[in-house]
């Protein structure tokens, strides 16, 4: 049983699991990513996932057969364990609970060698609808507070297999960085009775050098503050707090902006591994007025690592008024 | 000159500066680190560096010769500039600042080929007694409030030049995760009047099972909710808040104790590339009861990236009650 450990200092929940069987030597040389090799997300191999708990399957074959456009299927190697109690509970000074949760992987396409940035836009709003349905299933167990939706793009963006795919867990706590957004735009709408996303939405849009994208309904940009070359945000214009409660003409709206971003990524960066993660309101919690989700696109550009982590302290060599004009620059 | 800009929903402060010419597609593939090349730290090459800051010369030799045991010079490519006023100001939401401070590089070592796990303690000591010394000299400049001592060793960690180094970074802000550790501090204290870290070092004694060795000074130990496997705290035993106040013999126990958690990480897992950090008290500051300076070894031995920098969410495979024991059984 995977546990939920908190650091007693800054209060962040870590999962703690264990790789059985591996010793520190394994640590030394991660195995490369075999390209080429069997596929458990093709076609004709669904019996080597665990049982799909949603597909999209056009011609009505049965399930875990060929014949889907889209399947959902629990990851084989889960990082949260779906059964038993939290058991929240304290060692001393430490607090700990069950590592209770749900980690499901998304499998974007049928094709071994498409990218999600290549798939149509019907293709990609398939891919959200099936966050979207699986957010709202997954709300009905009332153990999780929380749904992470992301995508590890490339073996250097922790990508383990090559077809495309993305990935939801389900958790019985709010990740530290979302608790952070959430608590600093509460900061903001005390003082100022707005969303500071729905001001951050404004003011680029008024000052244009960090657009790298205007729809009708989404805005894809540079932040002002990033972290990382490159970075990338996506922000719905009108407010919602909870990418699973919109309707669904913004989510088949999301596609066109999402495919924009990426392909305009992928086009100036030589179709670079990166990583996007939803930021998006607790599941549990009614819709907030001071928190407004949105998707970050993060290049795996750099190779800068544990002094980030370790000191929070982040040196980013390309402004993102360069990056943004970069990316606007693309042909289509 | 480079700008500090702060996230305006975390108030997380970046230094975003500029690599002239660089553009997009010279992200797509990082050049190899040069193994065998000129090297600028090795001694004959004084005049490749800038003008030395701080040196050990027991022949006494004039500076920028050879003749150093160890040597402090100012980075050539710098994160932050010394020269200039901070010119704090606003740009709508936004805050921003001139990035001014210093950033410098102690060269460990007259010898290419050894690591900083590879010198002798007296050695270790006196790197130790030059952060502390140039500590000491920066907190005269009122406009820094933190300095960040730290080592990428190894490319994969982000190091750019082989020959042993570490780094000082002066700042006008405090980074991130140590506000945040020193705020989480004090809630505790607040509650409970004593150091949540000595709380820390008497529970790990207490419960052995964490502990990689015990010095009479010094605790090296994997913490409770460690995000990446084989992280590995070095605390002193006794409070002390400012790294760079404490009294000669600590620092002299300290190299003790830092050489044997890099050997043993070096013996366990095979050498591998890794970054450590000293979190420590902000300098201008008074002695805090609350905060105890300490510090936090990450080995690079995973790829993931993105994910965990977007969500603030770790999933850490290896107990650190298992790295703990392996990091014991070394033989010496």
């Amino acid at each position: 049983m995977p546990e939920l450990r908190k650091d007693p200092v800054i209060g962040r929940w870590v999962i703690i699991s264990s790789e059985r069987g591996k010793r520190p030597h394994d640590w030394a040389r991660e195995p490369e990513q075999k390209r080429g090799g069997f596929c458990p997300f093709c076609p004709g191999n669904e019996d080597k996932t665990p049982p799909e708990v949603l597909a999209i399957r056009p011609d009505g074959s049965p399930p875990n057969t060929p014949g889907w456009i889209l399947r959902v299927v629990p990851n084989k190697f889960p990082a949260l364990q779906i059964e038993g109690d939290l058991n929240r509970r304290g060692e001393g000074i430490y607090d700990m609970m069950n590592g209770i949760g749900a980690h499901e992987v998304i499998i974007e396409t049928t094709s071994h060698d498409l990218d999600l940035a290549d798939l149509d836009e019907e293709q990609i709003y398939r891919v959200l609808w099936a966050f979207k349905e699986r957010m709202l299933d997954l709300k009905n167990d009332k153990r999780f507070r929380y749904i992470l939706a992301f995508k590890n793009h490339g073996q250097a963006a922790g990508a383990s297999l090559e077809h495309s795919h993305s990935q939801l867990i389900a958790m019985p706590i709010v990740p530290k960085r979302v608790q952070e957004e959430i608590e600093g735009s509460r900061r903001y709408y005390d003082y100022k009775e707005r969303c500071i996303f729905c001001d951050i939405v404004r003011q680029e849009i008024l000052t244009e050098k960090r657009i790298v994208a205007e729809h009708e309904k989404y805005l894809v940009f540079e932040p002002f503050a990033p972290r990382f070359p490159f970075e990338t945000w996506l922000l719905p214009k009108e407010h919602f707090s909870h990418f699973e409660r919109m309707p669904e003409e913004e989510h088949r709206a999301l596609a066109a902006a999402l495919k924009e971003a990426l392909v305009r990524i992928n086009k100036t960066l030589d179709r670079p591994p990166y990583n996007f993660i939803i930021h998006s309101s607790p599941i549990q919690e009614a819709d907030y007025p001071e928190y407004h989700w949105h998707i970050e696109i993060i290049p795996k550009l750099t190779k800068v690592a544990g002094f980030e982590w370790g000191s929070g302290f982040y040196i980013n060599t390309t402004p993102p008024e360069d990056a943004a004009r970069y990316l606007r620059e693309v042909t289509l």
